[in-house]
């Protein structure tokens, strides 16, 4: 069943496998007179892409984006807009030796056993390489976001077991993209280059957490009972590749408050009501309340290790997968434009969906 | 916008406020053959309901579901089923004292501003009340993925900070129901009674951690790229009242993982293909894989408090809260029942989307 | 799969069975703050009701409404409206004698077929009496419409061979109510009473045509390509039972004209920019340009016969149906209700829809 | 809002205007396993494109596809099919006196009043070049189609005043693509081809209907009570460019007949339940019964004249639209690919569909 449509109002549908002609998808609902910014999609496509520093893929994609329709004399005009990027470096032969294989926590068995077949290049639909689609689209949900005033920042606060613990609102988060692992404390950015780098020398692969930050949404976006502001925002972050966790506000560790502790009292500031604590995340029922909305997300390490693994073959013996190829050690740094990509997404839609709430 | 609405090929719409004359939904999509049990939907509501034990809610809720359609001759007729639950104990007099008042960490404030106007008593809609037709929904989704042999079971893990730390493996989970926490170890069980009590004493609240396992669900259950099938469990559980975090498999926890040891190895049991460890929670590339689903619930303390809160009026102007009405210490023994429903309408439901997924 | 759901973001799911408990749905995604009016309800159930006049069936359905959510001290609050009927007068043992016999044109055999099994009485979910949630939706609806100016009014063209040529406009569509066909030309009216009179005494049955106006829809209403106004209406048109044609503006009968004949000339009046005459029925490229939206709709003769039929039963062995129960001649004038339903559940959703079409 | 996705599970997107760079789209939902056949796509594209012969549109179109995804080693995947051809020869400049008036019965009028703005080249947006993406999509719906034995044909009934009053039983449809304008009586063809060459030389305009007959379907497709398998095609035939009307079965003559004629008595045919006649065109309450499926489309006159027109500028002015370009005279022989397309689509999701309602 077709599955690559994510959002209601504004409704992204993607395509693409890793080795396939390209990636891309059609962007509908999006409103007209939008001012079309083709820089700030390059911009986040490039935050994105792989071989920015040594620390990340060597492998060269230019992903230039090419826009097909829905943009007239620099402006949205409210039919679909479809974009896509071209696959322009895959050297598919570095993939024969997974044709007969199942790597380890990829997606290869299970394609096989749901589909029958599968594209086995590169991961086909199932590599991360599907996500410059979102980032893309995200890249306009933000040029909408950002006539409302409404930003999108995250920032990445572990990597392993490198955790930064500040609030981020102690954080310049201005910094962030100077630091080649995404983190805006300096003195935690270079623990995580550090142990990056240890970690490659292994062989191994890391994982870690990112923390996303939405400023300036007014009270009102979010529909309950099903499609709760934090509801969509959850499925949007875990349908991204290597997710594992997804918690707002005071997510796991609120549980173990006391309702005294947890409860954020209301307050005025500066005229509007606001609430003294944010625990809940900027969502209460399911609805924004008008304070930012926080949340982080986990990211399990890199399955592709660069050293060997015992797995089974599609007739299931037991085979050793070699480590090699072109891979990231760490992808969380990479992530933090995918995250504020479906993070964008999902507040255009649910700012598009609360216009139709009141008469 | 409509959000009331949750699945895809099974849909279930919800309808009812707290103090409305009834709660209920219609699930449609229901495949037409599928034995039908009235018991088992009594036997969720009522480990749903307020007042099993002297720990939850002294309110007295029959609770006894009405089935209006799509049932005939002891199945299911493949047409909309629709039911409801009468609200009988509603003492509406008991939130007069609220109509004026925003209560910190409920939806009052939110619901006023998004929507011009709200039902007060009880919360309206945004009342855990409305979790009534999660659990109808629920057995009949059940009683599918009985006759399939899948299993959903849930327990409480963790109160406040008394958690219970053993794999879900090594417990019998038969024993939840027979605590009145929902927790299958005996001393952990004790533990969080005495905590709810003191707690109680304290006119405070507590949160906790409810862990979901899923077992023999096939290889293939899940639509990437967006519908993943640990997305679709994501927002499903971030949609019940009081939720704040999911995490699957390794979770959180699995972000300080190497890559090494994350990484589920392919072995044969049984003539299966299966793996050895379980770190990716039985999906893949959000596809089941064959081995166990499990994942874990964060629920933040009850906003309810039985003590006096600081909070504003509908006008602005600061006001006392008092504490009163009859409510639960700690919600999530009762939100068992939630989880499992919730969890068996994302499973049946992409059952039936995998149906679909090969000529 | 799911298919008892109608519109995009102001939605209806139907349930209820001929002879099950009742019959109702659930309506979501209507805006809060629209004044709610009980009396129009019912007034459009009683004009869709058995027994109206000696014309129609004598069953005795006193259809009262009964709202269980969704509407707070006058007005909507924007969660789902849910509402039922409950059915009183079922004689099921009537429908004994069906219950192993195909009736011919009626969806006994493709329930049977598509199933496997099917509730036999009354026809089922298959019967016209689940058009009672339709009505009610409707006037919801309708009470949206009535804020913005807008109006939905059909009437009766056509029974059997009679047809009523003059065009709309030179009609008085306030007297269609006053006649017990819906036809508001006193002469059309009478001769079509005698020809239904008529065909009562041979034990046979009628069709009919009807013709809906939707005046003072501002340009704008539409969403290209798929969801164009027209194709919306088309699609709720066909849904409702024993319809088997529908046409916008010049329709079937536009297909003789030459284009120069058949353009709408832009002019202005009072103002504003409308069409000199409206072939186009009011929606031009899926959108509607200001003008009046008017089409038809084609209803088969009844199937129930009150004389007897040859048929097959569920065996394959031919059978002979008897002619008995309580039906319609022609069901044309107790229809107009429900393509008034229908219609303005179409053009509510679409006023909603538009409001997201520009930033 | 989102106009631009068809289907539920089946689910097609396009995108594109007239004279932006591609027309495509994306195609999910599509079944793993099936053949793929490029040949097929092309033959489509090749009988939808213009300048086929003299009494089309001159302008040049080669119409290649470009399958982007989904398609692997000779077979879909079950991933997101993506596709686009090029705009190759769009003379922008022959649109230039149109950028600031309103053609009549065009959408220009109603397109600046939605979205405030519009890409006035050749329609964009609603140009019937956006139907190359439906025909595409129909060529791989076809592919699922073939599998099953279901055919899907159509044929041009009626041109102008010119029309074939014979059954579509009592004609060879193979004979269809032999007729320059698809109509598959020989004499009949002729007289339409003059017609449409004297109405050349008038510079005036033509409109007709086309006939579609599907064969095969098993009982059981379709989706009561609002996804019922003809209002699913009604919507999609209303959903083409310049589409007035659609009647199925007996349509708009069978209001005239008696029930006892129009009732289709169950019969044994060949072992298997038909019936006598099928003056239900193969549906009853929604769902096939086995028998053909045949309905009728009604295509007004094509708009653009070859003569000058009165209209209106943006500003409000009158003003004279001249008659020129490249333009078909009579579009309905062209259709006839997009309406098999649509016919296609359709069928192919509810054969989907009804995979999941039973257990």
């Amino acid at each position: 069943m077709s599955g690559n449509t994510f959002g209601k109002i504004l409704r992204l549908t993607t395509f693409g496998e890793s080795h396939g002609k390209a990636v891309g998808g059609i962007l509908d609902g999006f409103p007209a007179g939008v001012p079309f910014d083709l820089s700030l999609i390059q911009q986040e496509l490039d935050r994105r892409k792989p071989g920015q520093s040594k620390l990340v893929s060597p492998r060269k994609e230019p992903d230039e984006v090419e826009i097909l329709s829905g943009v007239f004399e620099g402006y949205s005009t409210g039919t679909p807009i479809a974009f896509l990027v071209w696959n322009k470096d895959h050297r598919s032969g570095d993939y024969d030796h997974l044709k007969d294989k199942f790597r380890p926590s990829h997606a290869d068995f299970v394609y096989q056993k749901k589909y029958g077949l599968r594209d086995h290049r590169g991961g086909g639909r199932s590599s991360a390489r599907e996500t410059v689609a979102r980032v893309i689209a995200g890249a306009f949900a933000k040029m909408l976001l950002r006539e409302l005033g409404v930003t999108v920042i995250s920032y990445v606060y572990s990597i392993g077991d490198m955790m930064l613990e500040k609030p981020y609102a102690e954080l310049d988060l201005e910094k962030t993209d100077k630091s080649t692992v995404r983190c805006p404390d300096d003195e935690m950015s270079e623990k995580m280059i550090k142990l990056i780098e240890d970690t490659a020398q292994e062989g191994d692969t890391l994982g870690g957490r990112i923390r996303c930050v939405v400023s300036n949404v007014p009270p009102g976006w979010g529909e309950p009972v099903f499609d709760k502001l934090h509801a969509d925002l959850a499925k949007a972050m875990m349908s991204i590749n290597a997710v594992k966790g997804f918690e707002i506000g005071s997510g796991f560790a609120g549980t173990k408050m006391k309702g005294s502790e947890h409860n954020d009292i209301y307050v005025k500031k500066e005229g509007k009501i606001k609430t003294a604590t944010n625990n809940s995340g900027g969502i209460q029922g399911g609805i924004s309340n008008g304070n930012d909305i926080y949340f982080n997300v986990a990211f399990k390490p890199v399955a592709t290790l660069m050293k060997d693994q015992k797995t089974l073959d599609v007739a299931g013996n037991e085979t050793v997968l070699k480590g090699k190829g072109r891979h990231d050690v760490c992808v969380v740094p990479r992530a933090v434009p995918i995250v504020d990509a479906m993070a964008a997404l999902v507040l255009a839609d649910h700012y598009l969906q609360n216009r139709t709430s009141r008469f």
